[in-house]
């Protein structure tokens, strides 16, 4: 297909080829319109009966809507069609007929539910809107990597299939492993660890993550992308400011990139890339601001977790994204390090959207004893991490880090209503295909 | 550790803090010396016994090595040391002490065998050629995937718990998924033709397969990183343009950008960036090499699968990357393409290194009734890849790709003997941890 042209870049006055899906047939009477839409837009194509080849007429009017065209014309200007330019056409050719009974309507005219679209995700994706949504998720994970790399990071891929799980048993899928038990890896987080104690330094991976979680919300996925950083002699305030960067990282590349998607999605005006740095408050803080909103029916005590309506009215205070820092060291996992001159305090960190929780993350317990004493508070067998801990005994450094959830990142950058819209095919309880 | 400075970013006639690890300990009596190791380099660290308080020379002399260490001192121009320059310590401070039994060393001084350098991959990569081989991996990903954007690609993500496997049950790792049975994804061909099928058009992803093979040798994982695309309108020639295209761009950014880390595995002299064109050759044009090489005991004929030892006589002959192409229909997969003008002819093709194949690819199938009766001649059922199918019947325009193994790509190019060592923690059938 070395000849075809693009229909947005058909230039007036010219010859070319140009292939796409049928996006819609007006018939006029004496003149019809057949309108081509390929990756880049859409173009006109013209029939003048009369003038034209019957067959080449007759080819290029009775073909169903989403059948795929390949048209050689003459390129020529025309204000009255949608771009300006029309072709009209020498041959034309059906590539892939489609049946006129579709499941979903692509060009948009008839709604269709969310389990629907899944379902049919070829057809969805040839909607301008929700094309929009993966080409800016493509430019999203460009430019988060990209601002790793300015952060000195290299790229890891750790292993997805696992003899254990991150924090114990629970939440994993178990898969069936050459006749052993194994697991699908739910973070990371031990496996980035272990290379940050190397010469490497500092990481970042973005891939898959796997939680046999029972959630079912409209921001819970049972496979995601987990966008991850661990970085040697880094602190938790170093990792707040590589999430920080990172995020509005993201952005930029969006605002900058992707005027078209943003338009497609009917945000180009209101898009907005945060400006300076996300607002740091304790947990303690954070309690007192939602308390004093008044949202809750029940004041929040120091060792609560935030509930989700407290996250709410705090991000609604707020107005922006803000880190969470300094939390409670009994609901921040064990192989996060406490504060120095405050055992019960831990360096634990969340950066919050206004919607959600992005990231989560903190320095690292690095000294071997506390590490062991870690696992066994939390009811894990420090034997069965071993491949883990050991390392740890030969010179490992303060490290810090942290997970951010790729597809949350894109729903908050978007507006999204349900985590599923951000993911070309969702995995949950009830889907499993396609 | 915000006042840290990188060893390699110390200035002769500053103060600086460098952090690292404890390389080596030189004690000539009055003058000692402490080599600190971090991600940039090593640096000098100069006691003199008798100037110096004696906490302070206790301290540096009596780490062991390995140990992390925090120095922070004037930086000075020695000639002498190993890179020009060395610091007077005013502090140091022991962050991590390691335990004096190694099971690995560092240094290189002592050889390890391949499985405890696995088993120890933090020690492991402390080495600076092993440290090199996982730059240059990381460099190799952001090469290939800004090739893949030249190409007008759109990088997706797909799924990698499926309900069917994409060439049916066999080799496919099992998954309990709430309660269904599931499988990890073996490739992600189906899907990426899904979005192929769509105004995204042309796609790539470069993201973990599995694979439940029984073989045990230095070029298979049964996890690997496949980078994977598909393109609308295009047919194989296309998809080998866009293979030349990635490999090509994978060498010469490690040309560009890997000066350091070439010399550090010994082949900043014998590197080179594959010039031109690979060549492609039929697949009868290829078997008459091989048995013109004399190589084999038995010729070769119409129909056989190409031999390791046939592949390697042809490698040998051609000297470089080579494709085949036009092979025999019944030894490609069903889902792609056969020629128009000859049936038992394929448009696959695979992308040869002389050391072993790199790449597979071909234009598809994208007629439905075609697609229905491979899966069945496949003697796979239709119906439970009816998600696939079915989106064959909507306008699927004509379309080509392939699968790289990511891996091999790395091996290839650095001239690794084991894939193992191309993975931070390869998975086989004897390796499940860490």
């Amino acid at each position: 297909m070395q000849d075809r042209t693009y229909t947005a870049d058909a230039e007036p006055g010219s010859d070319a080829t140009v292939a796409g899906w049928v996006h819609e047939i007006r018939d006029l009477g004496g003149i019809a319109f057949l309108i081509l839409r390929d990756t880049t837009g859409k173009i006109q194509i013209k029939f003048e009966k009369d003038e034209m080849d019957d067959e080449l007429v007759e080819t290029g009017l009775d073909v169903s809507r989403e059948s795929v065209v390949k048209v050689s014309g003459a390129v020529e200007e025309e204000p009255r069609a949608p771009t300006g330019v029309e072709v009209t056409p020498e041959s034309l050719e059906v590539l892939a007929p489609a049946d006129p009974e579709l499941p979903l309507d692509p060009s948009g005219k008839v709604d269709a539910d969310l389990s629907t679209r899944l379902d049919n995700r070829t057809l969805d994706l040839r909607k301008d809107e929700v094309q929009a949504i993966f080409e800016i998720r493509s430019e999203i994970l460009r430019a988060a990597r990209e601002a790793f790399r300015e952060f000195r990071c290299t790229e890891i891929t750790t292993p997805k299939i696992v003899a254990t799980g991150t924090e114990g048993g629970t939440e994993l899928f178990p898969i069936t492993y050459f006749g052993e038990e194994a697991f699908m890896n739910q973070s990371p987080q031990l496996f980035k660890q272990l290379i940050a104690g190397s010469n490497v330094e500092r990481v970042f991976e973005i891939g898959p993550i796997f939680r046999a979680e029972e959630h079912n919300t409209p921001r819970h996925l049972n496979e995601a992308t987990s966008i991850d950083f661990e970085g040697a002699f880094c602190d938790e305030h170093d990792a707040m400011d590589v999430a920080e960067g990172v995020v509005t990282a993201a952005y930029e590349a969006v605002a900058e990139n992707c005027s078209e998607e943003l338009e497609a999605l009917g945000l180009e005006e209101s898009f907005e890339v945060p400006d300076g740095e996300f607002p740091r408050l304790s947990y303690e803080e954070a309690i007192e601001r939602i308390n004093a909103t008044g949202e809750l029916d029940e004041q929040l005590v120091w060792g609560d977790d935030l509930p989700t309506e407290g996250e709410k009215a705090l991000g609604d205070d707020v107005g922006g994204h803000y880190f969470i820092t300094d939390w409670p060291s009994e609901i921040k996992p064990f192989y996060i390090q406490d504060h120095d001159d405050d055992e019960g305090l831990s360096t634990g960190f969340d950066l919050m959207h206004p919607r959600m929780e992005l990231v989560s993350g903190g320095q690292r317990e690095h000294r071997y004893e506390q590490l062991i004493e870690g696992f066994e508070q939390q009811g894990l067998d420090p034997e069965q991490f071993d491949y883990y801990t050991k390392m740890f005994k030969y010179g490992m450094p303060p490290h810090a880090g942290f997970g951010l959830g790729g597809e949350r990142l894109i729903m908050t950058i978007l507006g999204l209503e349900n985590i599923r819209e951000a993911v070309l095919f969702p995995r949950d309880r009830q889907r499993l295909s396609p």
